[in-house]
């Protein structure tokens, strides 16, 4: 029995439809008008599939097959629903069309699980509408508490809460997971980069979540007349910061295995244009899928940035993130590649440089994560594309996993 | 006869006290209540030092010595009284009351000039609330249409028009100076740099006005996934501009002869701490004495962005302004330095880094400027400071030149 791509890409299509922005790409933010068209589109086929829908207290959407095993914890497969603003069709939503087809597949095959299959669909990972992102995970799991929830509110001032009973859900239900219930985490998601394109391969099996650490680095100068101080006596504070900012794409490349340093965000301090600037703040991200070069390369730009202080200039750093790398589970990392080696699909190991909901589940249970190709390494914008052929390949490898960890036999 | 140094310091204490912000610097606004009592006082010491007082249709002061040579034109002596916004008690200021000190010298000597002598107070030379600087003498000059005067708004909205009224400005009175009716203009001014101060030398007769051009550069990279995006695979706007601002004063230091460059102003797109920027637009503000230098360096400025041109990042260049240096009469500055050199006080020659009024000037009648120290090269902070001795060396220096170029007799 193998994935029906025709149908995969009816998911997809359908789905994109449910757009605050049509004809610029899509745009569901959590609790919207979209949101609930496309909730009921998941929902729908849940039930079409043969699973029991309920949802949480966050409006978390699950469909549960049960298993042989009484009370036995569940196989939960899937991703988040939810978009940027004029975002792609793929991004989230490729892993929960893929977990429908794995409900659709067990059906057709009249497998019985022995441990529960669930197929999820998780709101508000890209923190589009409520910032920080993950929500739907880290809710489930206790990591947001019910205080701050209750006051969450979008930019506009909504509440989530009057949000989520505008679409019709249910704000008292159960909230928590019990970690105990879940036997194992399966997401596929798209790329997001260039690495499966580049060397035409269909299939990324995670190693890990890259780990992360932001910096925010104060450079203190002192400012002057463009035209009255000589070179000699300037302690120019964005001239310390572009020798940095220069240096961090060496360091990176030096330190390797996929190590990636960015300064995305810097303001400059008073910012005119004829007066020698006294201070600049920017950002500096790191990451890297080995918490060894996260640590070293963290210790480099600390160092590169410290060289600046003499004379009239004055650094100082702030950690303001650090988030450890996640491993993916090695069993099902290992099943993974046997099944996919079974099916005759090309693969690679690959880490991921952005976070996911199964970053926040693998301190839970055991994770596994699968990536397709994205044209051109783009996501986060209309031209988000996979093909249809990568996405059969993924629900196929997906569905043979969930088989082997539910134990499901042929009725 | 010698300039009386306790009267030019009390001057400069009391014009201090005609702040809007007092114990922090001073903030004499053009057409403001601070700049009604500071006119009110010069025209006052003007009166008591014999001159005859008027002001012209943007405010600016003027108080008359005639001369005995029927319509001959005027030497002008003077310099602006506004402020920049928490500035300090001498520039500008500083050479207002060395004008109002030439005049009382004249009077106390009894000197009768064949030329007359002009005092001047110069209003809006800073631009802090009209924009764009040297206002009042751009406007004498004819460089300021009328049409532009009368919609001339400040950051509320506020009409230069209405805002003169209500001071009790005569906005119909005649605006424009016929150059044949300017014999010279002498401006004293504070360094605004610390080079006087750090060779211990009193006075510096500048050479020239040094020549400014200013480019507004934008570099368009392509923006991507801090996370998601290899190092090899970039093409990072800020990195690019941090390279070339990084290179910026090497490039000044070789060119030389005081060439200074000032990237002060520098705007990320997105910045976004976890995009890779995908534009940039900062500024170049080029300077120098000599004209061939302020060319060398726009070339080689531009030379080294257009370097950065290659995939994915395309750069491009625009001159917003280019002034070239203007040179000070050499007459006069021959006058200076024997002048000074008979009062037996030391000089050096000095480019001047900043705009002055002289600047405007000397496209229309022979300019001298003369700098005095500035403690610690500071200026447009409540922080400036000069010495009152430099001060009144300055009067002697300025009294001494009006007495030739006046062609004055004891009577």
């Amino acid at each position: 029995m193998f994935a029906n791509q025709q149908r995969i890409e009816q998911h997809i299509e359908l789905l994109s439809h449910f757009t605050a922005t049509p004809g610029a790409g899509v745009t569901r933010l959590t609790y919207s008008k979209e949101d609930l068209s496309a909730r009921n589109y998941i929902k729908d086929r849940m039930l079409e599939y043969g699973l029991t829908v309920s949802e949480d207290g966050f409006g978390n959407i699950f469909g549960k097959l049960e298993g042989t095993i009484p009370d036995a914890p569940s196989v939960i497969v899937g991703s988040h629903f939810d978009s940027v603003p004029n975002g792609g069709a793929y991004d989230g939503t490729a892993g929960v069309v893929i977990g429908l087809e794995v409900a659709a597949l067990f059906q057709e095959s009249h497998y019985k699980p022995a441990y529960p299959l669930e197929i999820i669909a998780l709101v508000e990972e890209e923190g589009s509408r409520y910032g920080g992102g993950l929500m739907g995970s880290r809710g489930m799991m206790g990591l947001l508490t019910n205080e701050s929830f209750q006051t969450l509110t979008d930019k506009d001032g909504i509440l989530a809460v009057d949000a989520m009973r505008q679409i019709g859900l249910d704000t008292e239900k159960e909230k928590l997971r019990d970690p105990k219930t879940m036997k194992a985490f399966l997401e596929l998601h798209i790329e997001q980069g260039p690495i499966l394109e580049e060397n035409a391969i269909p299939i990324g099996v995670v190693e890990a979540i890259v780990g992360l650490t932001q910096l925010e680095v104060t450079i203190q100068g002192r400012a002057g007349h463009a035209g009255t101080t000589p070179m000699s006596h300037r302690s120019d504070a964005l001239v310390a910061a572009a020798e940095v900012i220069a240096a961090f794409p060496k360091l990176a490349i030096d330190e390797g295995d996929g190590t990636v340093i960015t300064t995305g965000q810097l303001h400059v301090f008073p910012n005119g244009a004829n007066v020698i600037p006294d201070k600049v703040v920017f950002s500096v991200d790191i990451r890297s899928g080995n918490e060894k070069h996260v640590q070293n390369a963290v210790r480099k730009v600390e160092q590169l940035i410290a060289s600046k202080n003499e004379a009239g200039i004055h650094t100082s750093t702030e950690q303001l993130l650090y988030i450890s790398p996640k491993e993916m589970d090695e069993n099902i990392r290992a099943i993974f590649k046997e099944t996919t080696d079974n099916l005759g699909i090309p693969y690679c190991s690959i880490n991921s440089g952005a976070g996911h909901d199964a970053m926040v589940f693998s301190d839970f249970t055991a994770c596994g994560m699968v990536f397709i190709p994205s044209k051109d390494g783009l996501s986060h914008c209309p031209e988000e594309w996979s093909d249809a052929s990568h996405l059969a390949d993924g629900a196929n490898i997906l569905f043979q996993t969930a088989l082997r960890l539910t134990e499901g036999n042929k009725l």
